[in-house]
This record gives structure tokens, C-alpha cells and sequence, in this order.
């Protein structure tokens, strides 16, 4: 049920991120242009590589990481992203799942996510913690005053 | 003696990089591509604001800095590289001052400056320490295994 986003996806993408619940307007825009540049370049050039879950004609879910620059084998899991009507069927850390999986075979060694020290975002944060990653760093008031970077790590 | 960079600068830049000593070939690369974006679509919209330290005819360091996406006021210094032959006349210290004022008129809270563990960047860390950043996070093994991602942070 897992693939690589083709065009057909790019709606129900969009859809997905609208409805989360815990995107900025500023986020929720950013990701179409984001999955324009990985239609167009592809995912090694764009750096964004977009992966999906779907149930038949549904898309349930998505995921997009990509490689950290001047590193050897980082990459960034920027977004995973589940329908809210399809929530705490396992999407979420089937999509992570498929990530890992998918930069273990191109050589790399880490993953980091990023998220926000809200209280919005502790859902979030306690599904990093769940799937093994480590919270390593903090930025104190990074995102605006009040609202920490906490710097998730998973080394596989 | 400080100035935004043009056209006319990149040959002195990619020089300065080139000699600067403690860059990887791949961060050689990357600053003329850089800069070339920084030309073509301007500061804002490239997100690579290059601002140059000169004497007379002679480029002796310079400076990258931007905005990070999707916070409320945190720019990225990316970069500071200063002329192997001009060291300990505060080209850096001046460089550093001219970003945080600029970064201070468009709303900038906080300046954010990575770097590397390795004893090769010794000097680079100490620098932040005098001017007033703090290390306030570290990812072990980052850049590459014994190679730790340091964050600085000066808030502004």
C-alpha cells in the first residue's frame, strides 16, 4: 500500500495536509510547491522525496524526506502527514517505516525530525518517541517565542 | 568597508573559499551556486544574503546569511570566510556585526550558526564564544561519524 506520489496524488496530498489540524497556512502552502519541484526534478534533485499509503482509491497518508546537505547519510523527515479519519490504524508508522527502510538502502545513518515544543504538538513528539528516536537538541523560542525546535534523532 | 556583494565580487569570493582552509570540496562548490542564485533572484527570494568586507581593490572576507523557512524571525549565518592573509584584524568580528545589524532591522531574533566538533573548526567555535553565541545543541557523528553538528545560537 506504500509508493512513491505520483501526479494523480498531488489533490488529495494538499487535502491531507489542510485537514491535519496541526499546519500553519505558511505549511500547508509550502507543500504543493514542494511536491511541484519533486514532479519536475525528481526526488534526487529536488531533495524531496515523497512517499504515500493508500487503501485503494484512498490516500491515507503521506510522507516527504530528503538528504541534508554537505552531510554523509542524513536526511531530513520534514512531514509525515495521516488523514485524521484514518488515524491509529498504524499509517503513520507505516509511512516512517517505509522511510527508514528506503535511506537505509541509499547508505544512510541518520534521521532527524524536526517539530515544535507545543503542547499542539506533543501527539507528534511522543510518536517520535515511540518509534525510537531520541529528542538530542533543543532551540529554545525557534519557531517564535514560547515555541521550542526539538531536534528528533533516529540512527539506523 | 562592508557592502553587499555584486557581480564583480565572485571571482574574489570563490578565491577567499578556495583558501579559506577549512572547507571541504563540496562546500568550495557550493558557494558559487550560491551566489549565482543570490544574483539572479536577489537576497530575499534566493534566501543567500552575501555581504563582503573589502580594503580598497582587495576582497578580504565575506559573509552568507538567511531567513530559515517557516520560523518567526531566525536567520541562518551560513557562512563566514575571511582571507587567510588578513586574520586577526576583525574582518570575522566586523562581518558578524554587519550581519546582526541587518539580521536586527528586518525583525531577527535569533542568528543561528552550525558548525563541526572536529578540532579542525576549534578556532571557528571559539570565535562564536567570543561574540556572544552560545552552543545550545549538538548532534554526535552528524556531518559524519566523529564529526558532531554543533548549533550556536545568539539572540538578538
Amino acid at each position: 500500500m506504500i509508493s512513491t506520489a505520483t501526479a494523480a496524488d498531488k489533490a488529495q496530498i494538499a487535502d491531507i495536509t489542510a485537514r491535519a489540524g496541526v499546519f500553519s497556512q505558511e505549511e500547508i502552502d509550502a507543500v504543493p510547491a514542494m511536491f511541484d519541484e519533486y514532479l519536475r526534478y525528481g526526488a534526487e534533485a529536488s531533495g524531496y522525496h515523497f512517499i504515500i499509503y493508500r487503501e485503494g482509491e484512498q490516500l491515507l497518508g503521506y510522507a516527504i524526506y530528503g538528504y541534508r546537505d554537505l552531510t554523509d547519510g542524513v536526511y531530513d523527515l520534514y512531514w509525515i502527514a495521516v488523514d485524521p479519519h484514518a488515524r491509529r490504524k498504524g499509517v503513520g508508522r507505516k509511512l516512517l517505516q517505509a522511510c527508514e527502510e528506503a535511506v537505509r538502502k541509499i547508505g544512510g545513518r541518520l534521521i532527524i525530525a524536526e517539530t515544535s515544543g507545543t503542547e499542539e504538538y506533543a501527539p507528534t513528539r511522543e510518536f517520535y518517541l515511540r518509534t525510537g528516536f531520541v529528542n538530542e537538541a533543543t532551540i529554545k523560542d525557534f519557531y517564535k517565542p514560547g515555541d521550542d525546535l526539538k531536534i528528533f534523532v533516529k540512527r539506523i
